[in-house]
């Protein structure tokens, strides 16, 4: 393709004993790699290193050998401990000297602070020669990259919150100017769809795919359909990606929740929500709050949530949701009939406009021949009108769960476009 | 140290495209490095490598040339992208050949699930000549130990909820097998005290030690303390850890909630509500039913967790709780008296005989100079008796909201405790 370069490849190197001992997880990793494969770089290996030299120049050698970009994070501190500066200097064949501005930020740094700088501090300001300082305005270790015979070793500290800012401001423009074409690519995100059902449905257009390209990423009860361009410059390669992104709205239609990256399913759903004015109240037994919760990850929210109730036990949903002992006696905690009463029960107690009930077999315990663990059922009542679904979840307690929120969003989306659309059609009857 | 050998190597190696492009948190990696360092196991590499079999092959190869076992997970399903079998299977120079056992168990599992079974599933049952086979039975993929030279090479499948399992009951006590002594492990899990402060309380035994070994582990609110000791045999490594234990104990008090690798906080909280035939309600605005989410994660929670209310709005603080519209005013949402007035609330509403109010600012908006994101008062009533306390955390939405929970726990716990002590020895005031 004319102007089109191949992919640069790139290996992202972990340094820390504490990653190695399971202390932390690595999320800096996933960071990183999401962001590389967002700005085209191929990447073939991740590798944690711990803090020792012999190891880490190995491992810096090695993947010298097969990549054109490193990305090292971790072991720019100041202890003895602290060696990733020194071990990739050391590779590239550059000596260390003083950054003069460096060592006036680093005097700043703890001045601002009051605290006392001790002397292994400057080995902080202590930079390999030739290279490019970036800036850490959150932390005392800056950042390096060094660039030699078509090689571009870039070192960040560890911790997230100095890591992300530094990569987002200074890396990212910089490995973005490597390359001689631009990517581009946004995600159409759909919910109610099964991930195999989901590939089935677009298989022809991967098999087909060059350029844009198309990944599928499954979540918890959503897929995400991320459409990939490279050009020579950021229009043509969104008009690239806009005919596949139309066909993918056009083939799951409502199902397709959003094409922004930065909407969630929870924020999709408060915002056809705040669009209807419809509040929501929500009753939960099995999921015990998370689908408020996940509500709540949604900054602002209060507008249309009004409130939850977590009614575990067969006496809370009778005392706060009004529901009868002899319904809960003849068909059980967990059926149609109570998530349908706990629905309208939550609309009944706090006059919400569209309320959700839920109730399931988490497990481990409590299933049995008739009702396994994984059996939930979710009620969605938009002004009055009730929907029950029955699902059968897999997995563990915590994964059914999760589904359950997902699936509950999913429904509650699925119930007010089908309740306007009904309306506007003149198809309401109930 | 007479009896003890040196420790033996591992080296992780995850396999997974999802994982290179950032997709997934490579969550399986800290497990199983967690639990080597548990099992006294030295590990100086981990790897991840996509699903290509000539860069897994290399992978393996350098892998073998410096560990003394490997632990591969990923890439065992039944698609053509599933190569970790065959890739390490070639590196030990083994042919696959049909397992009978796995082939009847993988028949059964699609028969009972009334699904069809295609034929790439059966590349499921080939397995290494020679080799164990580890059972899965949370999933069509079974497990692989191939050992020779003194080599050891184990195969998982990704899936969070598949590897635990099998790691747990098969591999775990297989890496035990395989060294001369014994470890042993426990760990002291402490809530209400901060990790800096905790590391520096221990400091000294951490410098002084040998065997047993003391880490820290920091998780959100809560720290672990893990001891760990080598001997001839598990009497003997028991006899090592035990005065450590104590001695930790000690130190930290009533903050210590558990030695049980089992038990959770909730879990701590949920027995600690159930020896005192208490019941408890919670009433959260920030955290929106994260609180009553993680106390329904405990099985059979529900003969103490009565229920919940999720108050996120104002309306439904004043409606749910009957909190009044002039404090409200008066005092803001996210203050002392309203966490306060919340539990006492739920009291009032609900009966319980614990409640809990939490409210908050996770951010990103709504702070002020005053009151800035991440100030956060819970309030915790014990039959009648109100505690109320200010936290600043720090991060971003989520875990403001996360550690929020976590102190909600931690100060129920403490409120429990505390009523009980006093009630005890005659100090009960109010």
């Amino acid at each position: 393709m004319i102007g089109v370069d191949e992919n640069m490849v790139v290996e992202l190197i972990s340094v820390g004993t504490e990653i190695l001992l399971g202390n932390i997880v690595n999320t800096n990793a996933a960071y990183l790699a999401e962001q590389c494969a967002g700005l085209g770089l191929s990447c073939y290996y991740q590798d944690v290193v711990g803090d020792n030299e012999e190891r880490l120049c190995e491992t810096i050698r090695t993947a010298l050998s097969r990549a054109d970009i490193l990305l090292l994070s971790g072991g720019l501190g100041p202890t003895q401990d602290d060696l990733t500066k020194e071990a990739a200097a050391k590779v590239m064949g550059k000596n260390l000297v003083i950054h003069e501005e460096s060592k006036a930020a680093l005097q700043a740094f703890f001045e601002k602070r009051g605290l006392e700088m001790t002397d292994n501090n400057w080995k902080q300001a202590m930079m390999p020669e030739g290279c490019i300082v970036l800036d850490n305005p959150n932390g005392t270790a800056p950042g390096v990259i060094m660039a030699e015979n078509g090689k571009h070793v870039v070192l960040m500290p560890g911790p997230p919150n100095e890591l992300i800012p530094m990569f987002e401001s200074s890396v990212a423009p910089y490995l973005a100017g490597l390359q001689d074409s631009v990517i581009y690519s946004q995600t159409v995100k759909i919910c109610g769809v099964g991930e195999s059902k989901a590939e089935t449905m677009v298989q022809d257009l991967i098999d087909a795919q060059t350029n844009p390209t198309i990944a599928t990423y499954a979540k918890t009860g959503e897929v995400h359909l991320r459409v990939t361009a490279r050009a020579e410059d950021e229009k043509a390669a969104k008009k690239l990606v806009k005919p596949v992104v139309k066909e993918l709205k056009g083939r799951f239609g409502s199902h397709v929740y959003t094409t922004d990256d930065e909407v969630t399913l929870e924020k999709a759903v408060a915002d056809l929500l705040l669009a209807n004015k419809l509040s929501l109240v929500t009753a939960e037994s099995c999921t015990g709050g998370m689908l408020a919760a996940r509500m709540v990850n949604v900054p602002g929210v209060s507008d249309v949530f009004k409130g939850g109730f977590v009614t575990y036990s067969n006496k809370a949903k009778r005392r706060l949701l009004g529901i009868k002992k002899s319904l809960l006696a003849k068909y059980g905690a967990v059926s149609k009939e109570t998530a349908r009463e706990m629905a309208k029960g939550a609309a009944f107690v706090s006059k919400g406009d569209v309320t959700v009930g839920i109730t399931g077999i988490a497990g481990p315990d409590g299933g049995t021949e008739e009702k396994p663990v994984g059996l939930v059922y979710i009620a969605c009542s938009v002004l009055g009108n009730v929907t029950v679904k029955e699902y059968h979840f897999s997995g563990g307690r915590a994964k059914v769960r999760e589904s359950t929120v997902s699936a509950a969003l999913a429904l509650m989306r699925e119930c007010i476009l089908q309740y306007y659309s009904e309306v506007t059609f003149g198809k309401q009857e109930k």
